[in-house]
């Protein structure tokens, strides 16, 4: 079993990594896909005149605003444009894809963050009307109903929070807690990077392996969305996999090159 | 048995709709939901800059065009907006919703019309660029595990085209579609009057019940998406359906309403 999750960057090719999915599941590989949607998302936000706003914690990282509304514009974009078009790519190609979010079932559970602290010129305050939270439960029935009969599924958030409201969750975090419910061996996280970058965005920096023991280490060279990833690598593998595989999205057979080696390994 | 259609007019109380659901799936009738999302659709493609456009066939039909970027506006309301909405409302009643659109798996499936004859200034034109068919097989495999596992399956167009494509189809000749697959014994269609009107829109000249034979008669009352309401039911009859109820979808316990006979009962 192996997890996929194709970031939400713009750049990536879905294109390639569906017609590359499609291939490994005519060999035969049990495969579970999870992606984002960010880019889109912010240029939808955009469009309708709500555009994306980050909130910085006062730990200094960085995530996306997500009152109401944007939850909306989120789902429109990560559930229907994104998760429909994957789906349908997969279609054409054979693939009896099922695209499904976080909220359904739910698979997805996690507490919603009821007040989030945000730090504004210097100043820190509270947010109430925000809909983020974290995956804690993921619960595999329904994927393991589809894997069984032939499905792919593709997932996506959002999540449920315990009250059953949807909440906006990292993919890539979600991806590793995915991959650590249904024992998968592998989890390749695509981006449109090759991988993590020593000195970012300098491509011919990137480092090559990381061990698994070595992982924190590296989390200082990880700013914003690559931190997230290093986070759920580490999850992922504390979980039980046997390794990471931070790959690049904008390749030809991105998934079979990550697994072959290409990007940044962490096992 | 039942299924229900909720339409995707303006008016719909999707908080009354969701909690009458959820009173009926706790006394154990086993129900799937259908809906539609054409109002928000035009609201959102207007916003986006690219106004619904409506096409008049030969026949004197009216259909709403779906050229590309209309079929990805229409995803994002119908299968993110709406659905997700739906199914939150649906989990904050402690119901076990699942979304999906009729392109995943594919659930329902039929071909495209690869070409469209539409009537503009008295002038017949034909369109190649058009997403929209009508659903012909409906795989009820996954409406039946979900079913059997306790999950209430919640499905929204798009279908798939028999080359993979998403294609637009009528929401109630898909819900019936639908209905008929599952041997469903009623199919409730709801929607923003009380049913079919003798003289639209004067409520007061509601058509309490049509006898099945007498079905054709009827046909010319019906406009625009009545007419569909109509042919659906029809369809959803000669497949073995006791029952078919147009409901009003504004009010409060809609669906067990209809059951019980209120609005324009077709047997």
């Amino acid at each position: 079993m192996i997890v996929v999750k194709i970031g939400g960057s713009e750049g990536i090719d879905l294109d390639a990594v569906c017609e590359d999915v499609a291939a490994l599941v005519r060999e035969g590989t049990p495969l579970v896909l999870v992606h984002g949607g960010s880019h889109e998302t912010n240029r939808l936000a955009t469009a309708l005149g709500h555009p994306p706003q980050f909130v910085l914690s006062p730990s200094g990282h960085t995530s996306r605003r997500t009152d109401r509304r944007t939850l909306e514009i989120f789902e429109m974009v990560y559930c229907g444009l994104v998760n429909k078009g994957v789906v349908e790519r997969l279609q054409q190609q054979g693939v009896r894809a099922v695209g499904l979010s976080g909220l359904d079932g739910p698979i997805w559970q996690g507490p919603r963050k009821a007040a989030i602290r945000v730090v504004e010129d210097g100043k820190t305050r509270v947010l109430h009307d925000d809909y983020t939270g974290v995956v804690e439960i993921v619960n595999t029935e329904i994927l393991d109903l589809l894997l069984s009969r032939g499905y792919l599924p593709v997932l996506t958030p959002p999540a449920a929070s315990f009250d059953g409201e949807a909440i906006n969750v990292d993919g890539d975090r979600a991806a590793a807690a995915t991959a650590v419910a249904l024992r998968a061996h592998a989890l390749v996280l695509l981006s449109n990077v090759p991988g993590l970058l020593r000195d970012f965005p300098d491509e011919t920096s990137l480092v090559p392996r990381i061990a698994r023991d070595a992982l924190e280490d590296y989390m200082g060279l990880a700013g914003g969305r690559m931190r997230k990833k290093l986070l759920g690598a580490r999850e992922a593998l504390d979980g039980g996999l046997q390794r990471v595989v931070m790959g690049d999205g904008r390749a030809h057979e991105p998934v079979r090159r990550a697994l072959a080696g290409a990007g940044t390994v962490i096992d």
